[in-house]
């Protein structure tokens, strides 16, 4: 099975897809295509939140704004997953997740486009490493172990006895905030947190507040995340990717 | 075969898929998963006008304003398809469109997350009645038939010898609002039709009407459409869904 | 293979996929369904830089603003590949790209739905086509050859020695605009090219400007793209699919 990770939109992935089949009869699975443009770290948290469900399998990840300049590519070797993509560290906080980390290094030759390396470097890395097996990935050519490589760790709340100060990760679709701040203070909380300075509600479940309604609730990460039932809450709590969240309860 | 529907946008629809892959080596087939969000009748009307098309299969629903609290969740026996989703009402018109009904109730532990019971609870339960065979539902644990569950039926149009009173099911990607009035009332009108007191020409194709131009046609549904040749219908109708929608003839 | 194309967006392909399914156990890989809508040859440009990339297969292709017309139905054998699709030229840039082109009329009879011939006409052809398999499309029943078709070229950029007269084709998700001018033409280049008489600069890959500085590069596609780093290309450069491009080196 190849996974699919990308923030192509439409109809680029098509290509890669097509390339993945001139050389792999393999399973393709779309993650998405829609990750935020060429935000590396959304990418690498989407990709932790979503990967470790899959049994082993390699994972195509290509959110990359280094196309076309030195950057290498990277093969990594995590437990019984493969993951192939760009060296700008969006491989490593999920293979992490997966098991073991071994990084390698895929040397390719100048390919036909400057601008689209999903379609000439690494789909044809990927099916290559596939059709190997993730055992073997050192048998192929083109291939050489290295330590030195970019590497991403997403950004750690600080947590104390009353208290957290973290930022926001991402936004998700339905405009669910989600922050880095674990999800197990709010075992610790009463009925509200103080959200930056403000009192919100806090809840299990979004159908616990009326529709509208702000909450503070535990996402399906496992982190704290702040919504509004059946609206956004990017809109409510006026807060985007990279912004402070100061939690207090 | 399973199907997935959703209105979970993206990513989360892939950890689904992850699941559903650890259990299952089934073809997964992606029906939508950007169902107007939380709109339990947009989504059973869409189920209604795409599954059908299937040869049998395993349907996985997950339109779910009730995450987390209470509802229960649902395997829908429907000739020879299955249906797995929440106790919503989501299932039960396209199920009464695959064949003959036969509801059970979906016993399940508090799974990891509040807020993604498809991921927790929907895909591992897809999973085994796909693998366990739609006539074989009774044999899984976890399973009790039950006539105790959320009904929905799509609104019937109140339909005359020369005027009907409907309203409107959903707004599709095209913009073309899409009513629950019978197509077959076109058959009895001329060359117009009063849609809210206003005259409109009627239109066996999109294309009869001139770029820009609206039109009262019979959609892809069965049901009376509302569009504009190569334009948006509910801009220029004004229509979203729920409005009311009068047609005389 | 049967590789999907239309511009439905959601949910109609899946309907699409439930007859094509009742059909043939064919693998079905979605190329888009979000083309600009009703637009020929956007789509007829997408299919070009996309079929191409794929092993022989049946592509189905449903860009249709003539649905429920009199406009006849194509089946397409190009090398090895075969295309389905509406008589509106859609199918020919990308059947030259495939090999020698040979144009059937696919008769029918008329369909469930004026508005929806994806699902009750082309779904169903594409299926028998690929069942029938390429070498055999003179054996199905409905199929006539025919010279008498709706061909479509997509539009040649008038290049001279040290100016091209172009246009835009498409602008992609990112907002890059794509010209029809061949990239060739930055090899003679230095280092700015004007573009509708404004100096800007080239570049071999997006990373080689500042993030929110525009760039002349060469896309994936091979044809000169008007671009800005970590920004949209058309909004920066005010330009549309059809506009008029100038450049000067």
């Amino acid at each position: 099975m190849i996974t699919l990770s990308s923030d192509f939109g439409d109809p680029y992935p098509a290509a890669m897809k097509g390339v993945l089949r001139t050389h792999t009869d393999a399973e393709l699975i779309d993650v998405s295509h829609r990750f935020p443009r060429q935000d590396v770290r959304a990418a690498a948290f989407w990709l932790t939140q979503t990967l470790p469900y899959f049994p082993p399998a390699t994972h195509l990840v290509v959110v990359d704004p280094g196309v076309g300049t030195e950057r290498a590519a990277l093969v990594v070797r995590a437990g019984e997953h493969a993951l192939v993509g760009p060296d700008n560290g969006v491989l490593l906080p999920a293979a992490r997740e997966l098991g073991n980390v071994e990084v390698f290094e895929w040397h390719y030759d100048a390919p036909a486009s400057n601008t689209f390396h999903g379609r000439d470097v690494f789909a044809p890395a990927a099916a290559q490493v596939h059709e190997a097996g993730v055992e073997n990935i050192e048998s192929l050519d083109h291939i050489e172990p290295t330590d030195d490589y970019v590497d991403l760790a997403l950004p750690e709340a600080d947590v104390g006895a009353t208290e957290a100060a973290g930022e926001v990760l991402v936004v998700d679709d339905f405009g669910n905030v989600v922050t880095n701040v674990p999800g197990e203070v709010l075992a610790r909380a009463g009925e509200t947190v103080a959200v930056n300075g403000e009192a919100v509600p806090t809840a299990r479940a979004y159908a616990e507040r009326g529709p509208g309604e702000r909450l503070v609730t535990v996402g399906s990460h496992g982190n704290v995340e702040l919504a509004v039932r059946e609206g956004r809450g990017d809109d409510a709590f006026g807060l985007a990717p990279g912004d402070a969240v100061g939690l207090e309860w």
